[in-house]
């Protein structure tokens, strides 16, 4: 059999260790499919000593984690350290410089510096795979980049924050309020001490600008994404969505509108019975639109070890068998400078959650302005009558652009009878 | 830019028309994806002067297709013809030995004679590539033999043909009868005038075959597979799968079972908020369960020209990329030869409908036939009374094996008071 392909892998947490159980699980069958073993040549993680459910005795053990894109005996450098500067960043470029292929599931580092490390292993004749940096098991970076080659992307539409849609759905089935369930999904390991990164949207967005660079062919830009989290979200418009028949999902979104593209990560009403209306719990999907495929969805697991650490030895496989292709599916010199749409262009259905004090001629004047800004309304639903106390009022619009809506529920929130600002999230439909 | 690949189609049906529509309308993106363009060189089809809505005037119209296999100017054979033997499979032969990688959709030609062909790819050292062969837009193929490479596949469920998935969805949402369902289809140009390919699961079992083959690199064996088409679901048997919570689907299913596997494809009852339950009208959908990815779902539209044409389009980029590998994922000679299970040692729960006369003791007897074969009852709804007509009586059962639900609805069928041969099928759950 041929030479083995040589990995060095710089950090052994959930994935690392992932990606070591695999090889030490299936390396056999994975040499006869990938036409030469995958051999381990160096580890580093930030302690050597921690108890470890994985033996890692008979690999080399090297104490900087640089020393690893410096090596001789190593063809490949597996980044799993993780962060967008610092030693994931330096230890990439130096592998890259190094004339090494480099793998990584670093989202955070691509979406900031996709392009600049994209260009720098062209220049290096080496290449850059991270299949496991968005939705771990489901191979959504090899269907963008050769599965749906044939085809112009229209929009992808992608749950793509486990955590996120963990807490939404624990929210649906139990009724209890964001805060309640976050702590829960912290005891149970779904969510980060800090959970901010998940819940505020930042790492949905990282994985959605690596898409959006695939799905349409232009240079990774995280900037261009309006990012709203899922604070806000609370039960009563989890239930008032259910009773519409709606979920809310937190989706990352990236769709061509005239001539430019719009990227947004926000929470959305999507249809129940939809396809991503009905995907549940820490699973993530991707639901693209192609001019030739129609529509196509890849669900499954977005992280833990197993799936995130299949992506990686996906990317493995990949370069065992000899297979190149650039970063982002392009040479990065082809890569567009994307015309970036406002998402105040993008037209769509509405859905408004008013606390007001009830009493009448509210519904009257929030008609009132909704009518003066062109925007006609669906639905409307008052549960609950007490003149003592704020109750809910719920509208669902007719498509409307973004910036009616934010104009009209400005002048809403301004009235002296709207108790708290309105919520105010876009109806998808698929 | 480099050399084109220059390929040669053979059949311009839907397929081949969509993969000449797609190079005229994305040609120059794709050869910036490919890093060459793809260019037609030959064409041919059965008539040259039909009348088609693209235009073939420039390309150099051939009118032996296997003139295609000999051509010096032609380095991939696009065969979109059809058919197990015949034509389809001299012209892959003999563009395989005149060292020429081979494109194809022909699931029959592959579901056959898949092993002899891909033996004859790796002689000549040329690829045999067939994403379109199975679910059109789905790249289920490439996520088997290159996404889930770190996993062993436990199982792979399938809805395989659109054809039979919108006559089912269809006899769900109007509550009609198989046969007027599928006069309405063929009327729509869903189902074929003679319509037996589809319904009776061969189209889907050679789907099978191949995704088997790929899940558990083992020789394509179609014989192995045990095949029951959807003739005999009832718009009550769908009904009442429905009260049940469940949803009747035409299921390609290939697992382990203990060191063998087993393939079946049959209707099965599958949970409404399933994976596979929710999947409807002519779209397919493929399920896999591997121990690192844990589950995975792909779905799309299964047929037509877009989603088809845009496999064979990405199977065209992955050769001008430089791709190459085995067709089944490993070398043939490594392709194991699997220990098929009997459909027997399938334990499942079973979805029961009797059809009996209305008379006191029925449900004794065969509650009694049932207690037996140690198998016991879930669930039992009798619907309607009436001593002068037969009426359903439905059963489901806990986990059984198929050999003592086999030996109990024989005996269950052969009761005086049983009117008609009992409908029995399986309950899967994911």
């Amino acid at each position: 059999m041929a030479n083995p392909l040589r990995i060095g892998i710089a950090g052994l947490g959930t994935v690392g260790a992932g990606v070591v159980r695999i090889l030490q699980t299936h390396g056999d069958d994975i040499a006869r499919r990938a036409g030469k073993p995958i051999a381990i040549t160096a580890i580093n993680a930030k302690d050597k000593k921690k108890k470890r459910d994985i033996d890692i005795s008979k690999y080399k053990w090297v104490d900087d984690p640089l020393a690893i894109a410096d090596a001789k005996d190593v063809d490949v450098v597996v980044e799993l350290i993780g962060g967008e500067d610092g030693t994931a960043k330096e230890l990439v470029e130096r592998a890259l410089k190094n004339k090494k292929h480099v793998v990584t599931a670093n989202k955070a580092l691509l979406a900031r510096h996709g392009l600049a490390l994209a260009k720098l292993a062209e220049d290096n004749n080496v290449s850059l795979n991270f299949e496991a940096s968005v939705a771990g098991g489901i191979p959504i970076i090899k269907a963008l980049r050769e599965g749906f080659a044939g085809n112009r992307i229209e929009a992808l539409f992608g749950i793509l924050n486990g955590t996120c849609n963990y807490i939404l759905s624990e929210m649906r089935t139990s009724g209890r309020d964001f805060v309640a369930v976050l702590k829960e999904a912290q005891k149970k390991g779904y969510a980060e001490a800090d959970p901010s990164f998940d819940v505020d949207g930042i790492d949905a967005a990282h994985k959605l600008t690596i898409l959006s660079a695939l799905a349409f062919g232009v240079k990774p830009d995280f900037d261009a994404i309006d990012i709203t989290g899922i604070r806000r979200i609370t039960a009563k418009d989890i239930a008032f969505a259910g009773e519409l028949g709606y979920r809310i999902k937190l989706l990352g979104i990236t769709r061509r509108i005239g001539g430019k593209i719009a990227q947004s990560l926000e929470p959305c009403l999507v249809p129940i019975d939809s396809a991503l209306g009905s995907v549940e719990g820490v699973f993530n999907a991707v639901f693209v639109e192609g001019d030739f495929i129609d529509r196509a969805m890849l669900e499954g697991r977005g992280a833990g070890q197993g799936p995130t650490a299949s992506a990686v030895m996906a990317d493995l496989v990949d370069l065992a068998r000899g297979y190149h292709l650039p970063a982002f599916g392009l040479p990065s010199r082809e890569l567009g400078n994307s015309k970036w749409a406002s998402t105040e262009d993008i037209i769509s259905s509405q859905y408004i959650h008013l606390i007001v004090s009830d009493q009448p001629g509210v519904i009257a004047d929030v008609s009132a302005i909704l009518r003066d800004f062109g925007i006609s309304i669906e639905t409307m639903i008052q549960r609950g009558r007490d003149p003592n106390q704020p109750v809910s009022v719920v509208i669902t619009t007719h498509e409307c652009s973004l910036k009616d809506i934010r104009g009209a529920t400005a002048k809403i929130a301004a009235l002296s009878t709207v108790a708290e600002p309105p919520t105010v999230l876009r109806i998808e439909t698929f």
